[in-house]
């Protein structure tokens, strides 16, 4: 199908007109058809859940041969269970409700026009991802279920897996009358066609880089298409003087210790001197397991504190660490974040309604939190259904993207032969 | 106050720290505020109109000695009354709704935490604009009123017009208690600061390009900052084979004669073969003035018709000149104009509803239309209250632009100690 002999640029270039033709299509498409495209495709991946199995040991075997690390090989890794769980997430999916037609706002213009924007397709999707071979279901499942083409590419350490997800995958969207054209992975794993990947504007319109922060950092890079990711989640929690301290310690050790190793976890906790229980609350953290880094006054609350360094403050350590600074109150909370902070997900904690809503309004981060656990910060959790990402940037979709984040809008005006004076 | 001898990359990344700072500033200042002053900035550009004509004049003297085009004389040229509706535009402004705050969903999950969506400025916007020294005025109100710091880069023909109306503008709005920062001019016409500004993107998060089809091109080339703009508006008015005579004429001549000039205005008619009176409608546009080129069978029609070359149907003429082909219905056109738009504005003239709403769905452009005329592609007469552009991107924000399309949302979460299981 693809020649592998032409250059990465001649192979990007002929993918994206597939997908932008395919993208015509598939905007056409009824609602039906796609949902049914993706309960067929969830069937086919758990049909052959052996074929995919039997294409993942082969990964496997070259990733040790390769000497990848344990953590590496377990996101490598299929098992039955994990091939169930991604067939049920693309019929999660295929269950939610579609964004596309619904009115945003609708009016009608005193010489009768009646004007309305409408939810489209946004048109073609990149996903660049690594390693989890399960993103080759979960991305594919909701670019197609918004209504759009998407073209993946994924990890080479994961390449059988992903072919053999990717032919499950298509099997129930070509039964379901759609393109294959719909869904397409790069055949290469020649690191080249991701920079012409990212280079494609005319092709697409939207990279969504799927996993380290490395992977992420070099297609924010490279890209000169939009890209939609967070490079960071340098989350704070602050416990202001009037926060209940029971709720605090109960919400702090969630925030940083439940899973250390989500974007949406506390790496910076900044304390009120005001607040008297600022001892119990390091100790309750130390206790959890938790190797906590402070300023002076933190040190002098437990011989355990390590000293903190200016870097810490900027520091995701996606692991059972912490850094804690005492602060004069929410004014101070709020300077170091506008300072520190990755605009991720910042959360106070504290019983004072006044203060807690100058927080909320102050802090311009995706996510602002008022007594929450910042490990919230999840499509899944806000009711989304499901999330392709979770966007630090500024324009388009903010915080958890799912559906409607993969949609644009058009404005549909009806007239009755009005011109213009 | 700026160091001319810097380097463009160093003035820029200096004047980019002040509008972060101002952006923080201005995106707390309350909205009565920021009203107030565009109402002080206005007034100050009506008192200071003497200064204005008298900067304006040197800046005329200068572009009649480099021999700049009459048409372009005309854009630079500032007259009482031009002043006079800029300060009014800017008063209108002030006088728009604020989107600022405003809730876009809100939903309490099953665990209690109430999320909602709010609205609040984009952050710092750039604005690189030539000749029309209004632009100076209109821009920084429309960016100012949604909650942002600008950068403006104005063209070097306009340096002194663009100081005057700057230096009234920054009165108005320090007298109203804001930072000056909020609104900065480049002080250099030096070409390389324009390259600097399109490369920040630590300090600008979206750039507007306002000016001729070469000025958008080399933005959207360049720019590592996101770019809102349209490059073209190659559009199509599609005359049905059960479009109304009397209708589809008068729509017709509108869309492409009101003012040749301006980019919603129609490039192309298609003409359905069951329609019966194309003959007529293109003897009404030659009859307006309208040079007309089509393909064999136009030609047919009428002796006056050229015949129109293959680059015809992906010319933006931007004057009295159409090109005209046949097509058969609803779904050759809809075929044409997806190999030919430039996703701008499009429209449908029948009295078919059935053929209108395939059409309307059907059609991939920012803006689509039934029996109205495409000069209506304008965000005054989409009752937007003004227009910072019109975008044919597909992120962020589509079609007329104003300043819903400057704004930005983050997610509130309140919660009473929720922790994630």
């Amino acid at each position: 199908m693809n020649d592998l002999t032409q250059t990465p640029e001649m192979l990007i270039a002929t993918m994206g007109a597939r997908a932008r033709r395919a993208a015509v299509t598939i905007a056409q498409a009824s609602d039906a058809q796609k949902a049914d495209a993706l309960r067929r495709a969830a069937q086919a991946v758990r049909d052959q859940a052996p074929a995919i199995i039997a294409a993942n040991a082969r990964d496997m075997d070259n990733a040790a041969a390769n000497g990848l690390s344990a953590a590496m090989l377990d996101r490598l890794k299929l098992v039955e269970d994990r091939i169930a769980g991604a067939a049920a997430g693309v019929e999660q999916v295929a269950a939610l409700p579609s964004p596309l037609g619904s009115v945003i706002d609708r009016q009608v213009r005193p010489n009768g026009l009646e004007l309305s924007r409408v939810r489209v397709p946004l048109g073609v999707i990149g996903i660049i991802y690594e390693s989890r071979p399960n993103v080759t279901a979960d991305a594919a499942a909701l670019c197609l279920r918004a209504g759009n083409a998407v073209i993946l590419r994924g990890g080479s350490e994961a390449k059988e897996s992903n072919r053999a997800i990717h032919a499950a995958m298509l099997e129930g969207i070509v039964a379901a009358g759609l393109p294959a054209e719909v869904v397409q992975l790069v055949p290469t794993t020649d690191r080249a066609a991701v920079g012409a990947l990212l280079k494609a504007a005319e092709f697409v319109d939207l990279i969504v880089p799927r996993g380290g922060k490395s992977l992420v950092a070099r297609v924010q890079e490279e890209a000169r298409v939009p890209v939609l990711a967070h490079l960071d989640g340098i989350n704070h929690s602050y416990v202001d003087g009037a926060a209940d301290p029971a709720m605090a310690e109960k919400l702090v050790v969630n925030a940083k210790m439940r899973r250390t190793g989500i974007c949406g976890s506390t790496e910076t906790v900044l304390i009120d001197r005001a607040y008297r229980e600022a001892p119990a609350l390091v100790r309750a953290l130390i206790g959890a397991g938790c190797e906590v880094r402070g300023d002076d006054a933190v040190q002098g609350m437990d011989a355990r504190v390590k000293p903190a360094q200016e870097a810490d403050w900027d520091t995701e350590y996606l692991d059972a660490i912490v850094s804690i600074r005492m602060v004069d109150g929410v004014e101070d909370a709020i300077a170091h974040i506008v300072a520190h902070a990755s605009h991720h997900t910042d959360a106070i904690i504290t019983d004072d309604g006044a203060r807690a809503e100058r927080f909320l309004n102050a802090v311009d981060s995706a996510i602002v939190m008022w007594n929450a656990s910042t490990q919230f910060a999840d499509g899944g959790e806000f009711g989304l259904g499901a999330e392709i990402g979770i966007s630090t940037g500024r324009l388009h979709a903010r915080g958890p993207v799912a559906l409607e984040g993969l949609t644009t809008y058009k404005w549909i005006v009806r007239g009755t032969g009005q011109v213009r004076p």
